[in-house]
């Protein structure tokens, strides 16, 4: 990654272009080259310059958590959106929803007979316009139906005159040591079989849309159309030690400055501070994970703990602590919710030319 | 609290006014009670509204985190800011310390020779109108120094012609089950030596200031002159588990949606999943909480996983299953970061009336 700008104030959210660019070129390579349409997750940046160059990749249309999210993007002019989340529509969202199904295409998930009522009741006339994506649980155990379930979701949105356009899962639980080759057996055998069973039952499958950065380069058209992964834009300190991320891979760093540093002594530990807490790190911490985020400069140092607006990091006997005002970058282990604290990051050129990026669907949580 | 008000889409943040306003007095009484001045810690709520209702229950100031924080408050017209912060200075900083100047007396905290004779340097003739805090390091080893290291950096100042006003100290580690009554002791330890050191160096040490919301209560001016607590004005669940707020005390939370339920079988848990997931909750848990925090109304309940857009949480076998469209009240586990992602919340008054408060000081990191 580029150096850190001169002059700039911290906590600062830096993106490294170039890697960004090669990430999205090389996913989309790989999994074109699976036979499979890339549908990405948008939630992870938030931002039109990051989405532009999806798309230019040849994404088939962005997924999205929220209608607001769904309504930046299709106001930026991002034509087919799927909403990968069990929505309950309630007055006030169907009139979003209907505005924002003037603009795109639109497919929703689902995964209760109730929620398609609703859907049906509140989109009215509009409502068959929606693609119906059916949530199946792969074993995450969140969100999702049972396979066998999904036929009588499917039933009752035949009914209410709704359109199923087909089944979608998210196999979170490939976001841990050593589970990602079951994740990724759980997820196409999950969807294969409500796959089987809708179309025995009568209905259309025309889509069969899978995870997630952990799964996607994995995933062929053996089962899937489509997969949806997000992280791997910037990638983050978790996927590094999942391994499914290079450390020269990673494009997005926290700037930070020492602000503390201490020498340690018997009890107390050997450590710097720097000014990048969880208020722009985010507290994301998997029991597995090595520590909050990684330092860029020192990847054997340990992030021990994290305040709102400090990182305490252990630092390696055989290591000079770093001076005072020294800048470091500090990789977030979970990248989504990282840029969610920022209103825009420092986008950096290959050409060392610094462009500012606004993360324009920050906080957008309905 | 009062109830979620009718026709709002979820996630939103929810704030009990008449709690609030009774959290602020009972600690305001409390604090005044035993001596101590109070300078509440703004990085809780970031909102002009609470920071006007302390400042009139009688705050001597508030305590901020960063720069931005401080100039927010400052151009609101509050006319006493302490950045209990260890600041690194550089130019661009300097610029805008030297705005806040201009509106506000200034104090800011330090732990170190260097970042003393930076802020000399970077602040030039007005350097010596900043109130320096000296951090004392009570156990926690976050930042902050011995007691016996206290003089090098007063001396230091001295020399540079700056004025050092007196120590404050952030016992973090009283966050924790049955570490409050040992933090208390090391708080206390930690800045009465400092302040015996700097004064036999010959320093004055005018203020002599303490944590905290597990803390603040628990205190009195044989040692202290004031404390800092924030989290006070809300609760969470943190503060709950802790046993510092009471159930009834907590003034904020998170209304959210039913989305998604299951009644569970044999390997898989009987659970419900809200629209309330990290990008509105925050993520932070610390080890020896019960889950990603708390459902207003129902206690027993565990939020056992969060998702960006997800709460699941596992449901008592002896309660029903909440239905599809129900909303539910969830306390965060860590306020501050819980409001830092918001742009506003809505205050809703004992009379049912509904306002709009901005988070006016949101994500200013730096």
């Amino acid at each position: 990654m580029g150096n850190i700008p001169s002059g700039i104030n911290t906590p600062e959210i830096l993106v490294d272009v170039e890697k960004l660019e090669r990430n999205i070129a090389r996913v989309a390579q790989r999994v074109s080259s699976q036979g499979l349409k890339l549908r990405p997750h948008a939630k992870t940046h938030k931002m039109l310059e990051v989405a532009d160059r999806q798309l230019t990749a040849g994404a088939a249309g962005l997924t999205v958590a929220t209608v607001g999210e769904a309504l930046n993007f299709a106001l930026h002019g991002v034509p087919k959106l799927f909403i990968a989340y069990p929505l309950w529509i309630n007055e006030s969202q169907a009139e979003r929803i209907l505005e924002l199904m003037k603009r795109a295409k639109l497919s929703i998930g689902t995964d209760s007979v109730a929620a398609v009522q609703q859907m049906a009741k509140m989109l009215g006339e509009k409502a068959p316009k929606v693609k119906l994506m059916i949530e199946i649980d792969s074993g995450h155990h969140r969100s999702g139906v049972a396979p066998a379930q999904a036929v009588e979701i499917a039933d009752a949105a035949r009914d209410a005159g709704l359109r199923v356009h087909g089944v979608f899962t998210f196999p979170g639980h490939s976001y841990a040591p050593n589970a990602i080759d079951e994740a990724v057996n759980q997820e196409h055998k999950a969807l294969a079989e409500a796959a089987c069973l809708l179309r025995k039952a009568g209905h259309q499958v025309k889509r069969i849309s899978g995870g997630s950065t952990p799964t996607a380069e994995l995933s062929d058209n053996s089962v899937l159309t489509e997969v949806r992964p997000g992280v791997y834009v910037f990638g983050d300190a978790q996927q590094f030690e999942l391994g499914r991320t290079g450390w020269n891979d990673i494009a997005l760093s926290v700037a930070s400055t020492v602000i503390s540093r201490h020498e340690g002594s018997a009890d107390i530990p050997r450590r710097i501070v720097v000014d990048a807490g969880s208020k722009v790190l985010g507290s994301d911490r998997p029991a597995w994970a090595s520590g909050y985020g990684r330092v860029m400069e020192c990847p054997e140092a340990s992030i021990t703990a994290l305040s709102e607006h400090h990182a305490t990091i252990d630092w390696p006997e055989e290591r000079e602590l770093p001076g005072y005002g020294e800048q470091l970058r500090i990789i977030p282990n979970h990248v989504c919710v990282a840029v969610n604290l920022v209103d825009s990051v420092l986008a950096i050129h290959p050409d060392g030319a610094v462009e500012r990026w606004d993360v324009n669907a920050r906080g957008l949580n309905y």
